[in-house]
């Protein structure tokens, strides 16, 4: 960690690859300062409508594919732009790492080039890497559940009881059994996580987090050659062919050095440590310093992803998964997520924003967000009369399930669209709440909440949450968490610093305390969250976890509409 | 029936008196033809504010005043101008019959003068008339309602086991307790419908449908003096006193003569005949011609009211009233309601009209709501996975609960404000439906569905009831149906038709089974109301007809709301 005159001015370069850009930064080694930022965007972005080529032909509903030579071109840009904007020499980079969404995945040849790359596959779908949001293998994801249950398979209850058709497993089963040619011709599945390490060593890994969170790796293996025969016949050599036969990388290690391609491809030095592949939520803890178990972080955006590690393995329900190594290498990462955060504000600002509303918020220079909320200032809780259920997008924890819907409850023909907002705020803290008591309630405590994500800057949010939770919030520093996290895995992995946990100490910025309760807040919350979980456990319907007494009414207006609108 | 030559061309007028015009028709009274109309605003509206005298001080939350000096005046312009619109001559006229919003109701002196216009009492807010949606008397109601309870006085059954703050008692009751003077210099207390006959004859009559819906008024009786008694000791002679002492008139009989005061004020011949007076909703049924035994009328609009005769007596539960006479003489007149119905859709347009769709519906030249009704066109039934509990207003019928609230079901990030709109046009009808089965399940049976009032003109919306009610939905074909059913009475009054029911078969208009249900449309809106049931039942809470198994959150959440507001 002591840093010589030279290594002082030493930094590192961290990426993060969004779902429509990468952003770069350049940090101090020594001490995690921000000296840089680079911006790229994707030239393609999500890939929803149809393939980028000539004639593409239109792609079916749910799917999103994204084009791998966006990421290199976004990559270089990035990086450059970065170093530029340090005004820092490119030789004072020791190291670079990099976060990607996930389940992002695509099929390669063997040397790793992207199977869209190869000449005559471009015009082919299932050639082209699968976004995280691609939600076309819903029906290879249940039945991937359905099997592991009827088998008893141990590793089902890490990860709440459901396996996502966002992940691995449901992607390639989708193309095995949609265009086989295509899944022979796959050597490797690879995260692209994963797959930019590639880019940039030369070396294929296989990183601990993206393995365990996405590629069901639990306890040393992947699912049985007997589990995926039952799923599919053809299926029962994938993970021995399409992912095993490297030992996972820790987090934090070095998976390589960068190559003369790489070095050609971002300007930074032939030979410097390259960190093994990581998460974009998952990266944020250290950049947060939010590592020591119970330090719950949430990643609070369009939604909200919550990670925290703890040093006992325990199946809490209703969680996306507990990994070990899956955050930091040595303890047991745990994962939960809120499949709508932010995207549910984004909602009803869209649908209740009247033209009188839209204009006074213009006047005052206010965005939608912030005019709704000055219009609830100083409000006593639950002066709007209402409760809400945040399903608007699923419930990922702690009811595992895409196919609930939301609930408003209480609405007067006096009800404006601000209280509706509040409302909606609220529930969203009620849903963490949720959330944090299944955590405790398993025996992994939560001792601190920490907020990152762009929604850590919405100030009433922050201190609703403080008054819901009846606990301080504490807020990320950085404005670009998971870059500097990366940044920091690049100095572990460069030999800066010794591990994780003594780079965060000193590159990690959290304002811890940041919003604290009010303690007679949290009380009248107390009273509305109790109504919240009366409402959750009975319009949670036949989930994972409802009991007796509560009503179905959600899936069954959804089979309704789907059977309406011709839909699935 | 028959006309000779000069009765041929003998025409009746009919006033209604609203919340804040009163509307005057000539009409034909062998045919029932509109002739003209007249419309005149109340120069004071409905009072909410303030007293509209010098230094008047400002009235206390939920109360609601009207000034007499506006309904003569009123009358006087509507029916003149009726008149120069018909282009008749003044001496074609020979009967006149009005009707009034109720219970609005008002303190007089022995011949009839409002006290709020003698001499030093036109600054006490107690000496003005009590509009009809004066709620502030809803502490008096819920002791006159649990008094009745706890006594087992057999009237209560008669109304749904609740009597409302809105009616004659719990407004007298009001003034007696915080007005003590005021109550004292009170001679009679007298519905409007009945004060405006008084001004057009000279002489109290008492009409048998306010009295019946309004004043308690069952089995030839008021409440016993035991009874009000031990609601207040100074209250045991209010009804011996101030309502009784005249026996009731039934609906369409001859109240008495236009006075040389009332020719006055009208224009009209002194003498012609002047109808026993009524209420809006009720008159509606013979301009519909919709008298028979099983035809229910509803005047939808704000709110909608649904009265029907029976030929038998039955306590049909969560219903608003059933009067021996309140329609039709001869029949058990019920009538049942809806608290909100256009009024969640005009709240709704305002809440949720995005600026995009506002200026969209300006370019086109639609309204919101058309607009609105014009994205959701030809979608499937349930396409927008969508239930609501229509009760924004409370829910008048058939769970008589004015502090139950709304509740929106099955929204998702992709709901739009038009899918949430149709949701709320559906809720309404559903709301219809149980009140419905309500009549039928009690052994009164409901064979014809008639519209009257504004949304009769929304044929999408009646097109939802047909399917949703799965019978014909007929229509009132005049746009202002209660003047003309006052018309009616006033040509019955006058002796031009022998009684209501044939006056009404040959004066009344409807368009029988102008919306047909679509058995397709039908049958799936039967699921929906499926889930609407079970949700009514679930968040009826601890309402009268709450089973187990149900949720208080309405209330408690209105509980909380006026405790964080600090209201009541």
């Amino acid at each position: 960690m002591a840093a010589d005159g030279a290594a002082s001015t030493a930094t590192v370069v961290g990426v993060d690859f969004g779902t429509l850009s990468a952003r770069a930064v350049v940090v101090r080694a020594d001490d995690g300062t921000e000296l840089g930022t680079g911006v790229a965007e994707y030239a393609h972005g999500a890939i929803e409508r149809e393939l980028p080529v000539l004639g593409g032909s239109p792609l079916p509903a749910d799917w999103a594919l994204q084009d791998p030579g966006d990421w290199r071109a976004s990559l270089g840009a990035a990086v450059r732009e970065a170093v530029r904007d340090a005004g820092v020499s490119p030789q004072s980079v020791i190291g670079i790492g990099t976060d990607f969404t996930a389940c992002t995945v695509l099929p390669v040849a063997a040397d790793g080039t992207p199977l869209c790359e190869l000449p005559g596959l471009r015009g082919r779908p299932h050639a082209w890497p699968k976004l995280w949001k691609h939600h076309a293998a819903q029906a290879q994801a249940d039945r991937i559940t359905d099997l592991a249950h009827e088998r008893g398979e141990p590793w089902i209850a890490r990860y709440g009881g459901r396996i996502s058709s966002e992940w691995q497993f449901a992607k390639a089963l989708q193309v095995l059994e949609e265009d086989p040619d295509i899944y022979q011709r796959t050597r490797r599945w690879i995260e692209a996580a994963d797959w930019i390490i590639w880019q940039l060593t030369g070396q294929e890994t296989r990183n601990a987090c993206t393995a365990g969170y996405k590629g069901i790796y639990q306890d040393g293996h992947y699912p049985s050659r007997e589990y995926l025969k039952a799923l599919n016949p053809s299926f029962e050599d994938f993970a021995d062919t399409r992912l095993a036969g490297l030992p996972l990388s820790p987090l934090g290690s070095r998976a390589g050095s960068l190559t003369a391609a790489g070095a050609a491809l971002t300007g930074l030095p032939e030979g410097i440590a390259v960190a093994t592949g990581n998460v974009d939520a998952h990266v944020t803890a250290p950049a947060a310093n939010a590592i020591a178990p119970g330090q719950m972080l949430a990643i609070m955006g369009t939604s909200t992803c919550h990670v925290m590690n703890g040093v006992v393995l325990s199946d809490v329900p209703g969680i996306c998964g507990v990994v070990d190594g899956g955050i930091i290498d040595g303890f047991y990462g745990y994962e939960a997520g809120q499949s709508a955060v932010g995207d549910i504000f984004a909602w009803w600002t869209e649908l209740a924003l009247p033209a009188s509303y839209a204009a006074e918020a213009a006047s005052r220079g206010l965005s939608a967000h912030e005019y709704l909320t000055s219009l609830t200032r100083g409000r006593s809780v639950g002066a709007h009369g209402l409760v809400a259920l945040d399903w608007m997008g699923g419930n990922r924890s702690i009811l595992v399930d895409h196919h609930l819907s939301g609930v408003i409850v209480g609405l007067t023909l006096a009800t404006p669209p601000e209280d509706v907002y509040l409302a909606l705020l609220e529930s969203t803290a009620f849903g963490t709440r949720m959330i944090m008591e299944a955590f405790e309630s398993s025996g992994v405590p939560v001792t601190e909440f920490i907020a990152a994500g762009g929604l850590k800057r919405n100030h009433a949010l922050m201190q609703i949450y403080a008054d819901v939770l009846r606990r301080p919030v504490s807020v990320a520093d950085s404005d670009q968490a998971p870059a500097v996290g990366s940044a920091i895995h690049a100095a572990v992995a460069a030999g800066f610093h010794s591990d994780v946990v003594t780079a965060a100490s000193v590159m990690g910025r959290c304002s811890h305390g940041a919003y604290q309760p009010d303690p007679a807040r949290a009380d009248a919350y107390d009273v509305l969250f109790a109504e919240y979980q009366t409402l959750h456990d009975y319009f949670s319907g036949r989930s994972e976890r409802s009991g007796p007494g509560s009503n179905d009414v959600l899936h069954r207006l959804r089979r309704i509409r789907n059977s309406a609108i011709g839909g699935s």
